[in-house]
């Protein structure tokens, strides 16, 4: 199994620290985030690579399959297995859905446990490998954000328009706070992006992962619910930790998430994105304060007269 | 030619603002960091597509070009064009070393400014398009870590461990807030993360970018020094206004820089690359003091005995 931490040495150094116009200088131990590659593969295919932190691969893998519309329910993720060196066969980490089965496997000869190869159920269609590896790419000369807002509305299985849910604000002013008192890694590294699924009634977190990218601990976050049968994601909140991307919000509207709420800015992609998806996009929540960047209608403030 | 902020209308909460225990609500207008997409291709072949602020997108092709190591001087720039939709010719925005003409194209009929094509001078052999998009992908199941930094050796034409720059320790405590200070765009949307190159003698930054991905910011800065004959880039430090991963450590290899400072932590793999490579990996700058994670005998303090 992957590290998730590692420890290393580092020079601290202050300057002025070391009275009579010197510096502070000692060496002293702290600990990093750890970055590793993983390959995901579907079938024996090379999907894509991903600079993530390692834990929760299947999780990850079963998410980005999601996000990219191959699959919508846990049934359809038949097996997935970090594969060793050449010769040898890997083991089998996954099972249709059997949550908390993700990275039990034993080490085999050379096994680096950066690659995981995914069977899908039969019947179940594979991804168009070199439409994956094309990414936005179209045949025309018009890529646009425009043509990948509508990417989004022609794969997604669910409509988060239709979502009736309401929060109050005063409770997604709690979630930052309860995003970093769930992040371990963080509070030990300082190097961590962080996702978190939240009810909407009650504001309690349902899972919580964390990684090096923001992309992937949103990923690890939705594959976790589709492993678990829970999609579309109804009722729910996204809280992450940082900014709110094109990226995030095409994995929220996926999955069928109805409210994205992140601690820093949007980009205008995102809020374009959000509004036309029927997503709610909430940012820069601090303290007391939030801005609604799409959809309010789902965001009760205690007023007499809404705006 | 793309805009780099976009405005846009959110409702402001503010929870037990209002008096009488009622909320404050209010529309009011917002500025958003502008996310589009550009594909980059390379003799009219896809090369990659990134999610980027608009701007600077030739540096932005040149500096991927440095990174994936296809150019190290831009004499092997040849070219590059905006192409417009089906029929339209596009206009040429680069003929090789002249900066300043970045984007200066006018829009052509149908023109998203969203593809980029880049003609190599002739007798500059152009990328391997299918290792390209099989991104760290072996073919054997042996994608690591150690890999990966094997990779970055192997395809660097820059020694930084040779470079003999030795920078002050009071210098670096300055250059964050110098980043800050130029950063135009944040200023206005707190959406934006930015690099800076500047003199390890003087501190004085010769270029600043920013962009929505950090890695962008990174390609536009390298970029602009590429296509102005500078690499490799000795004699100077490329502050970063986030975390330090492995593929910012990367890029700072491949353009010869000797030394990268962040604002906030280094990865595991980050800090591998920057130990095997000789670059020297600062972090966690704030205030008067840092960490020094790889190489510090390029960091002076003032102090009677080095540690």
């Amino acid at each position: 199994m992957g590290r998730i931490t590692a420890r290393t040495q580092v020079v601290r150094i202050t300057v002025g620290g070391g009275g009579d116009d010197e510096d502070a200088v000692s060496r002293r131990g702290d600990v990093l985030a750890v970055e590793e590659p993983l390959e995901i593969r579907v079938g024996g295919s090379p999907f894509t690579v991903t600079m993530r932190t390692p834990g929760h691969d299947v999780e990850l893998a079963a998410g980005f399959l999601v996000s990219e519309g191959v699959i919508t329910h846990g049934d359809q993720f038949a097996s997935a297995i970090h594969c060793g060196g050449p010769g040898t066969g890997g083991q089998i980490l996954q099972t249709g859905q059997r949550p908390g089965l993700s990275l039990m496997s034993s080490p085999g000869e050379g096994n680096t446990y950066n690659v995981l190869d995914v069977t899908l159920a039969p019947g179940t269609p594979p991804p168009d490998l070199a439409r994956a590896r094309r990414s936005y790419t179209t045949s025309a000369c018009g890529v646009c954000g425009a043509a990948s807002i509508d990417q989004v509305a022609t794969t997604s299985a669910f409509d988060v328009a239709a979502d009736p849910m309401v929060v109050d604000a005063a409770l997604l002013t709690r979630l930052p706070d309860l995003l970093r008192a769930q992040q371990e890694v963080f509070q030990k590294t300082g190097g961590l992006h962080a996702a978190a699924l939240c009810d909407a009634e009650t504001g309690a977190p349902l899972v919580v992962r964390e990684d090096v990218g923001r992309h992937n601990a949103v990923d690890k976050v939705i594959g976790w619910a589709v492993l678990n049968g829970r999609l579309p994601l109804a009722g729910t909140v996204l809280q992450v930790s940082g900014r709110a991307s094109f990226e995030l919000v095409q994995k929220a509207v996926m999955a069928g998430i109805p409210m994205l709420s992140a601690v820093s800015a949007p980009s205008s992609l995102a809020v374009e994105l959000a509004v036309s998806s029927g997503l709610t996009l909430v940012g820069f929540v601090r303290g007391a304060s939030m801005n609604v960047y799409a959809h309010p209608e789902r965001v009760r403030a205690a007023v007499h007269e809404r705006v």
